[in-house]
């Protein structure tokens, strides 16, 4: 159940930051031997070599893995590195960077279930930063960084285990409970409610995205069942 | 009230992409005679000249703009830029991409009222669509795109205009009236209250987050009072 993290350069760095924020157990595959260190220096578990190898991504356990982020210096290394991650694990949610618009496609047609282009990515966050800033902090604020106070997380409803699924949100009673905030519910068909009203039906197979402190969070999870830890990773601080 | 857009290379474009969707003025300027036609292409207003030259920025009518983004090729011209902004118009709010993290600091020194770097802007997009995808799906849907069903939203109280300064949030029936939700509510000393509660107390200055279709926010605007047209941009579409 762990993450591999291909690539260990100035992107990469960040992602082992918020890795290493959320006690996600991660292994570092870096070619260049000042960068293995550095990480290394950083106390992580870093291997050196080609992650675009096969070999390399079996030694970081590819099988095992929940999840792979490829932040190689190239695009078609990242693409490479996809594919192999698919082949080796096709249940592996593999994650990307993409330099160019052209890319982010080939590598969404390579098969990575989420790809981050730098200048898509700056260009909103540049114009957001303009245009509504304290939505921006609120944002950034509750979605990554070590010192939070609040935290945006999501719950996978389990009708096996969850006792809400076909209640109202009324009826469940969860922000009195945890004083957490429903924000949006994902349906099993994609349908995305934002802010349902207390007539929401929770439904099996929803996904509840919600806001709270930590605290609230984790008596929001125990509320609704105990989850599959694969599925659900908690504020950990 | 318009905003000044410097630089029209890769992030530049999805800064006026985002502009050009919410029907924000903006004026580019941009050194390359190929880049600039490939504004006016757009239908932007595009000045072509060197943004770092006080002449460019007058004559981009600095004194009346609200907001100055400065997405140039290098640190040092975004730096240049930002300080000639905050001279000419001390009251602008100028915000700058920085590629390295050294940058981000001088930038914030010289002035620069937000800052964005590809590196750790995309680090952290990266660990996010790793750790909590779904909400970073729902994030990206509310806060940009033309697309949206939701948005989310700033709105600051002002006493001499809002009735519901004073009143608990239940008595105000905020939801109740308008169907969007406050996420937050910032108090004019910078404290950040998250999920406010019934009993939360509506005060001069407070900043509201909320969460809405475009009808339910253009609703909450009418409801919180006619609040200055500069301090508010409404979703327009
Ligand atoms: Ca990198
Ligand atoms: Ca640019």
């Amino acid at each position: 159940d762990h993450y591999i993290l291909c690539g260990y350069g100035r992107t990469a760095r960040h992602v082992a930051l918020e890795f290493e924020a959320e006690k996600i157990p991660f292994i570092v595959i870096e070619l260049q031997s000042e960068q293995v260190e550095a990480a290394k220096q950083k106390g992580y578990i870093a291997i050196q070599g080609d992650a675009t190898l096969d070999a390399l991504l079996i030694q970081a356990k590819i099988e095992q893995a929940v999840c792979l982020v490829s932040a190689l210096p190239s695009d078609a290394e990242n693409l490479y590195t996809v594919l192999s991650a698919k082949t080796l694990n096709p249940k592996i949610r593999a994650i990307a960077r993409a330099s160019t618009e052209e890319a982010v496609q080939k590598l969404q047609r390579a098969g990575a279930d989420a790809v981050v282009s730098p200048y898509i990515t700056g260009g909103r966050r540049l114009a957001a930063a303009a245009l509504r800033p304290q939505v921006m902090d609120f944002v950034d604020g509750i979605l990554t960084g070590t010192d939070r106070a609040f935290y945006m997380e999501e719950f996978l409803l389990d009708p096996d285990v969850c006792p809400c699924v076909g209640q109202p949100l009324r009826d469940a009673r969860l922000r009195l409970q945890t004083g957490a905030l429903v924000l949006a519910i994902r349906r099993a068909d994609g349908h995305l409610i934002a802010g349902p009203t207390g007539d929401t039906i929770l439904m099996a197979g929803d996904l509840l995205i919600c806001m709270g402190t930590a605290e609230q969070l984790r008596t929001l999870n125990r509320l609704l069942g105990p989850i599959r830890p694969s599925s659900l990773r908690m504020p950990k601080h």
